[in-house]
């Protein structure tokens, strides 16, 4: 059986205005999650602002949710750095912490190539006593893990799943067909609006950002396909793609960075889950006229009144 | 006047066979450098893989590289990281340690536009008693700094220069034009290869990695383009074009950066300036085989018996 | 309704040792599509190697298919060029033919924008009394059809539809879902491997390049999706995706698009279909090694004994 | 010796308000330039918006242009098209209307390989009797050609040229250092912005868009190099840098293509050369307010009153 399944959202790291870390909000979003039933919490991806994060405030971000979940659901933690030594370091923490796995991306600053990616994983696998999952997001760190290199990587035992946030589903299925036969392998999407497709292509799970605005559906969505009802499972998915807008509110004004998370922590903040929008620096974080629209948004979709 | 000029290396951080930092090598390549003559040094840039060292380790080696030059040339330092605060972290302890500036990418993996890159060293600038140098490296970080970005970064006194690692040498010229009434502000090439052009339209220095090859060529080259023989200057810059022929080497086995910089060290191993020609993991270094070629072509340009 | 809907193939061009057009192989192509139930035929795309044929062979490509296709199925022609004007007297040919529907491209070669490229096809449709369908091909055009371009299109008429060979299936989903209100327009992939996914998210059909090789299974496939059984879809379009293989057996010495349509003719013509399996110039078509690996995929998936 | 040397521009194709030729403004822009005492034309460039012609416009403006030079100086015909056999095309009838010389792209919308690039140019070679120069405009064509690619083809003779539109200055320099034994060889820059440095590195020529509107300029800095005066061609490089920023004065509204092309014709119209500023379509033209901006560059750098 795969280590994990199910909806495994990156969870978003509320701050203060100051910029530190706002536990109590944090807390908020970590028991939202767990009361919609998520399968399991992904702490410190790209929507947690990871790279934003030095390893002081991550071993506290993971200590908190480690604390806070108490076993209910398996913590999942992101390992995210340049360079292989430093992610073997980070991980050793989260570790320590008591994560159940490590998330870890290709190098990134380095102009890296699949050969030396895979070796980057194999050192951190040989370094760490923890399962590793490979992220896949080229979007980031410049490099897409070619289907040879993630398959040679999950057959060798290196990594025991993969995190794909590169868009290319195609490429994923051929990754679930090469690795059918090892029931423990598992590959999530990073999707938030074609999951409905990719579980049906056999996909285990979705780490979805936006299950940190609406776990429920998300929740909804992976017990209709579990069901079988895929019609179901697709009306669900559209009304999540309609909330799913929220991220292009802001692009005119803001990187794609600031508008996605940045989108989620407004409308969580609108929500009543945490108290601030803020982004960490240097990005920018909604303003009022981008809040408008964001309300309107979870009217139209039924979350707010 | 501008407050750095002229040949400025990226200096090599050399690696024994445990990856730790050579120090004895390190002594070694530094009093290289300053012997031949060059007029400051860049500690921790791309060349010296930066990214590769932890906070400990970084903070190290500056102190290593200000320890041994003793003042007899500034000390530039590179505090790269993703986001802005890690970056003042970076910076702070760089201070402390008795760098003349700090060098500052744009923000990476996180996808930030120019806008909140443009914030991003307001905020460094605002956090640190030292200069800001901008380093434009788009292979890396996923952005070119616009022009717009760069000059209006310079007039507010954010940055007083910028090393270009953009290629783009009309973008510098026009740089260079628009502060060419500020006489404090200056311009720097990353190039190996056309540094007798930049210099002609106006530039204010070089940071050459292949100048832990050969620091006289570089300070050789800069001497003539200060003499106005821009003839001798062809002649220099196209004996060091046939050297800077060995970062190809390995390119059908490694990433183009391993390539690169284990060229540099393989060179500077072949030369007896340092011990090891290690790369930081997962980078590749170069074989035998390859060496071979090294030696080759270091005869050929007369650096090597 | 629709104007198209199905299984629309785009149609191979066989070429005689001479570079001429095949027509003797060229009729069974097209007979062996109408004879699986394809629903229609996109002659003169990129499978077609339409943009190394000049404007005489291209009227003399359609006219054949026309005559042999004899009412059938429609014929859907591509009129591909770089420029507005060159693309109007491609469709006014084709419209003399008896073409249905003419098949656009972005400009290309030409660093036209969003803006422009809209232009682009009102001034097309403006000159051309033919519907015409946006293609969608960004790694052919290098410029992706954003969202609000084609919407913007599709409301005012300008298009009747869209070929969607971007490999963006989140942003067709939210295409269908803007015209959802128009029962007329219609959205096509040009996926090979993701079909039953994208027609199960709402899309009305499918031109897969792949369908040269096997129409029946393409055919099979639509109409277990139309008959509600997404599980048998999913089966045959696995088995799709096993024979697609066949496009990455040349990467290694040939480009990418010789590769894969090099690789349809090769299987087509040890299938009995065609006669050579040449590639227009400068393309490289499979040589024998190569050749024995598409029998291996070929007899696979059952398709040769 | 090289075949071509000096300044040879793209020569701009005026246009009648209804898109066609507009001849007598042709004329006067032949004899501008060639008044200024430029050392060849290049017709049919990118500059002239060759892909928005059909074969037999093309046809007419190289025989147009041929009649008005009457041998004065050279005429280099671009026989741009996606494919070999279309170019080949192109490529006679250029012969046939007195070209001294064809330039050719690299293959475009059909993602070539170097192999197979490499193939175009000698099948085109072999099939037309007249020297071919290469064009190397990736951000056209979407490829660069390799330095070991171009170097190769010259060596064989399939090349005499090249002209150089990568922005990419050090390559140039190598395929000169490797070509430089072969004295009919020669390699132009395609940059308006640094043929200063350019020519210092050893390249033969300049093939600059806007000497269409400044012809004066780039003659009296190719003179300016060839008497040594590097200081003197530095001022005047500097003069026409500061012109050059005409082509960024419509980017917020029109596309890059349409941006550069449509503010030389504007500024040409301006300064009496040509009737209309009319773009081919779909590109924009510039309007009157962006027409002041371009008046305001023309009066700051001595061309209008």
């Amino acid at each position: 059986m795969p280590l994990f399944t199910g909806v495994v959202p990156p969870v978003v790291t509320p701050l203060n205005a100051d910029f530190t870390v706002d536990y109590a909000s944090f807390t908020r979003v970590l028991e939202n999650l767990i009361d919609a039933g998520v399968h399991g919490l992904f702490v410190l991806g790209s929507t947690s602002e990871v790279v934003f994060h030095d390893s002081e405030t991550r071993q506290a971000i993971v200590e908190h949710a480690i604390k806070v979940t108490n076993g209910r659901v398996p913590v999942l933690v992101g390992t995210i750095d340049p360079t292989t030594d430093r992610v073997i370091k980070h991980s050793r923490i989260a570790k320590a912490a008591g994560a159940a796995a490590v998330v870890v991306t290709a190098p990134f600053y380095t102009r890296t190539n699949q050969a030396e990616t895979a070796d980057h994983f194999r050192y951190i696998k040989d370094a760490v006593d923890l399962p590793v999952i490979a992220y896949d997001i080229p979007v980031c760190v410049g490099l897409k893990l070619d289907r040879k290199t993630t398959v040679t990587l999950a057959k060798e035992g290196a990594i025991v799943g993969l995190k794909d946030s590169s868009g290319d589903d195609g490429n994923l299925r051929y990754v679930l067909a090469d690795m059918q036969d090892d029931a423990d392998f598992f590959g999530m999407t990073g999707s938030e609006i074609v999951v409905d497709s990719v579980l049906a292509m056999g996909a285990h799970g979705v780490v979805p950002g936006l299950a940190n605005v609406d776990p429920h559906g998300y929740v909804k969505l992976w017990n209709l396909v579990q069901a079988g009802d895929l019609a179901g499972a697709r009306a669900e998915q559209e009304r999540l793609c309609r909330l799913f807008e929220i991220v292009w509110i802001s692009t005119a004004r803001t990187s794609a960075g600031s508008a996605g998370v940045g989108a989620f922590k407004t409308a969580m903040r609108q929500l009543g889950i945490i108290a601030n929008n803020t982004m960490a620096r240097p990005q920018r974080h909604l303003n009022d006229e981008e809040t408008a629209k964001v309300d309107a948004v979870l009217k139209a979709v039924g979350l707010l009144g």
